[in-house]
């Protein structure tokens, strides 16, 4: 079977690497259109600016041609991934979601009632809302927004402590990677010897999304989960890994042990559900119980950059309630623009073509 | 009047290094001794190993001789600074505390009952235990050990609030500086584009430490204060400057605007009792508004290291109560090597001087 | 006496900055006037976008307003301080140098003939220029530029070699600091765990310079000195603070110590004609004999950032001849903002008003 | 056919880890036996300190039993790879060498007459010496050191113009990755926002085992090249990776053009004798002709970190001569633990094997 055609928004970005890294040689999609901004419209790929990864670009990418993000024709392809920055994404997704699938790292339509955020390991009922959203929009197609990359790490660590123990609350100081800002992004100056505390609108992201993710479907539409979230969100001179640092409180007596159980089924219900799609990691969370782990050099490419792993999992005596234990400190690592971006995109699609979402032109 | 003779222990390392700069030209004190490891005994100071600090060794020091600190004559010193290594620091320290005053920034001493750990803007009541200590114990001097590094901003910080709100619950994680893992400390292979989640027995002495500096004295002895402490430790590849994120729940409801008042009151105490001491800062805390800011890079220095930054000071969801807010999130930024271990026991000196705990040999 | 009122042009850049915390205390000049781009218009300077020093902005200047520079009135000042982008200097400078004196960090009209290079402790004799260049083009005041960062601590170390030992050819390579970049600069992506091994132009400038700037005055025009320079220069991750690596062939044999004995007489000189100056560091080099220094972050701040820091100074077999050696390998290191821009400018300033080429307005 | 018995000395390293991952799953040679310091007899390998790696411990090699390098029997191997650090790499090295061969990534045996220093693709002749080693000392065995891991990158670039031009003179600086230092290597604080200029003895090193490596074989033994080298040695904070800037003088005139086609030969020379061998780059040299590379974290694992990266080749004027140019300058980059350390060494080794030079037990 052919490969499906599909183009890639934002093409020349930190997360527009990525797609293009794990598409190439991806058994079911096929890059055949690259967009970028007008500055790139014309140019090889090769020539389009500052290539971030340590992966070469691929042979097959270097000399197509790119074109300006404005002037898709979404009907010349089977899926669009989208990588567009959030100030141009809401209008040009928004075109192409017309027609055809648009899966998209961007925030544009993040926090719409008919667009769910999925992430297949925690909410795969909310794939439901494609139809409404298509019904509603009177779209050919749909747009399936992934979670902002600080997100994606603590909604996976969390579901198994929402599904089993319930959640009251949950406080989160991040630690983010460089690659999170994009290009040029970050200047070198201001984070040599040094740690920013801050980053704009992330906060208010991570909280809003994670409640969206691990909330409910009924009557058709998503409740969001009743537990409250306080983030603090920074930014740290490590090139690609976000860790989490996170302190949550439990609706019931959880121990480090029982947590580290309930992880197991997780990712025993992760393995059954998506094992067969290529870029489904072995396990969603890894555990890790060296004390010193997860360590984002050494840690972020675990199963492709696929897996979140948690580490340092912990009762805490500010969780002591009597005998046992409400609640668990923990640090998590996610790869920001695998699992947290591209990658993380590309197994949804997957779960969309296995789930028989997508039709070929 | 002559200034007072002054030993340094432990002078070759990172606290030692902070020791000599700071008094190299202080008006109060003269360093007459310098001690480290046997590896050191008999060299030039200047010879003795790695310098880490911008300035340079001051001229009076670069050639004194450096000795064994285990063979110290405590006796010819009016006052003993002591940054040794935990291992050797309480047989040596305690045996030079039977005749001098010792100002330690090691940890050898700080749980012991009649041992309080000073810190003067938060709490001064505390050097009555001074007297306890001399009495039980039958020494001449007496042992002054300073908070873990990473305590220092977080009792300070904590310190309006719980004056005048109280405290319940805290929740706090810290992006640790390099040099507060000493010479030669982290490997640099470790740190490069890394974050390091762990640091040991870190998180237990921030939680200990802190109930017991904001304890209170009741009938000679220090009764910890009453609310939790949850701490997660990380390591991050800046030099100078502990950044720690906080949470804090408080009893009373505090808005940010309350806690910025409650700050004021508490630098104008500080400002009265201590704008006389050489080392004290103008303020205890320096509020800072731009949402970006304490940056370690930038912040570390403020008033000679010896301020603590406190930005980012927002509400949060998690504490709102009805119309009210029950708690605060802040980052706060403290000079893990100046105020939070050399130049801090200095100015505990300088109190101790003012308040007539000393007498010269 | 009252100070010279001084324009900073480009004030709000890396160079920028490092002028107005240098003119903030000056006895001789005062900031009267802040210019920067169209953006900056009519803005607070604390406003104006990034600080990058770890020193705060003076009290003195924070509330300022800064003006686009295009709409400097340059009668105004005694003396304006230009730290602009090259693509606007030539236009700027030339405009404001036809009414006043302009000491420049850009490379505008770095090659022109009438135009010196000055250093003082390099060429004192190329003030003479001033005069050919105001009569030729008809101006009241006149445009000094200051060296490449890079090309500064190069002209200085050779200075002694080429004066008392000839010089015939010089492999120099560059690592380079990323506050030469100016803000935002070098990506932290592009910068972390890596080398950048080319900055745009830089390599042709510092050739160019060196010998202009070591070039004697013959028939009131500069000859460029007789010998050859390469280059190559690579960008590292530090914030300031050039490192060069030098092999010199010299025309006389010339031994380490002979090359010290140079740098002695050298600095004698240096100190004699500027040690009256408020910006002359005590030594123009420093020489350092411990094997691993210099190093930017523990010696670039030496002497306020004003002296050249050489070290591993050492003879070669490459250059060996018999029995005697007509070359050296060494290392310097200079402050590229400080004497490689904005203090090194100053210094200037400072000797025009000594020698009398400054009228007030 | 089973693969060759093969021991790991020094195993815990950084080099001892790069030969672990490279000979996990090796088609000629597998792992069985690990030895490392006293420290680690009897541990389980992956409790015997840092690992530094981003790929994980292979399963195969995670709990495998540590021995105590010096108690190692060495005709229980067919080959030994040894990563000793030089203390004690000769006495050990040396009893192994009496059985067996040992390629080793040390020094202490690379400047004796009766021992090549093998780069495969530039003095394969050298393999002749074995016999020579073999017969001198009795040994049943030999010892096979490699360069220093910056020789390597030098030697490999200036082999095809040795071959094809001669060479004069050549200055080469360093700018050297962290892991070249070892664990723990260098103190992060001693590297973070610096440069360190200098590394023990390693400027002599280079100089030595260059003119070694590219010397001829001369009636058994070998005649070092006949050139100059002179180096200066840095260290950088990069993980992995060594820069070289290179000003080579060559004996006959050479242009960028004839440089990169008689690299065009020599890699197409390497590509006939080595390219069935598993460790073999598919280049040995790659040429980019990018103006701004190469980058250690861009092109360090080009071709699995085998080849040397060459770049900005330029000629310059310090080389010119009449019409023509008599030299260059570039930029290299070799992976200093795989191409210069244990994966190089392990070409070799496939070399040996290749050759006839082993024998099974």
């Amino acid at each position: 079977m052919s490969r499906l055609h599909s183009a890639v928004l934002g093409a020349t970005g930190v997360a527009g690497q990525q797609f293009i890294i794990e598409l190439a040689d991806h058994p079911m999609f096929e890059v055949t259109g690259l967009y970028a901004s007008e500055r790139s419209d014309g140019k090889r790929y090769a020539d389009c600016g500052k290539w971030y990864l340590e992966q070469p670009i691929p042979g097959s990418i270097r000399d197509m041609k790119v074109r300006d993000s404005a002037s898709i024709e979404p009907a010349q392809y089977d899926i669009i991934f989208s990588a567009l920055p959030s100030e141009v994404a809401r209008q040009i997704e928004g075109a192409c979601a017309s027609k055809r699938p648009v899966i998209s790292t961007a925030s544009a339509f993040r926090y719409e009632a008919d667009v769910p955020i999925i992430m297949p390991e925690v909410n795969p009922s909310h794939f439901e809302l494609i139809e409404r959203q298509r019904n509603e929009r009177g779209w050919e197609g749909f747009v399936m927004p992934g979670p902002n990359c600080t997100t994606v790490g603590l909604a996976v660590a969390l579901a198994p402590l929402h599904q089993e123990f319930g959640l009251k609350r949950v406080f989160m100081t991040s630690l983010q990677a460089l690659s999170g800002a994009g290009l040029p992004g970050v200047a070198s100056l201001a984070i040599t010897d040094n740690i920013l505390p801050y980053i704009p609108k992330e906060e208010g992201k991570v909280q809003k999304e994670t409640l969206k993710i691990l909330g409910g479907l009924e009557g058709g539409a998503i409740a969001d989960a009743d537990f409250s979230i306080s983030c603090i969100c920074t930014r740290v001179p490590v090139i690609d890994g976000h860790t989490e640092a996170v302190f949550a409180e439990t609706g019931q007596p959880c121990s480090p042990e029982q947590y580290k159980e309930a992880v197991r089924r997780f990712n025993e219900r992760f393995r059954k559900e998506y094992s067969h799609l290529p870029s489904a990691p072995e396990e969603s969370i890894v555990i890790m119980d060296e004390e010193d782990r997860p360590q984002p050099r050494l840690d972020r490419g675990r199963n492709g950059g696929m897996s979140v792993c948690v580490g340092r999992i912990h009762e805490d005596h500010s969780f002591r309630r009597g005998l046992s234990w409400t609640g668990l400190k923990f640090v998590l690592l996610s790869h920001n623009t695998k699992k947290g971006a591209a990658k993380g995109g590309i197994l949804v699609a997957e779960c969309l073509v296995d789930k028989g979402y997508m039709k070929r032109r």
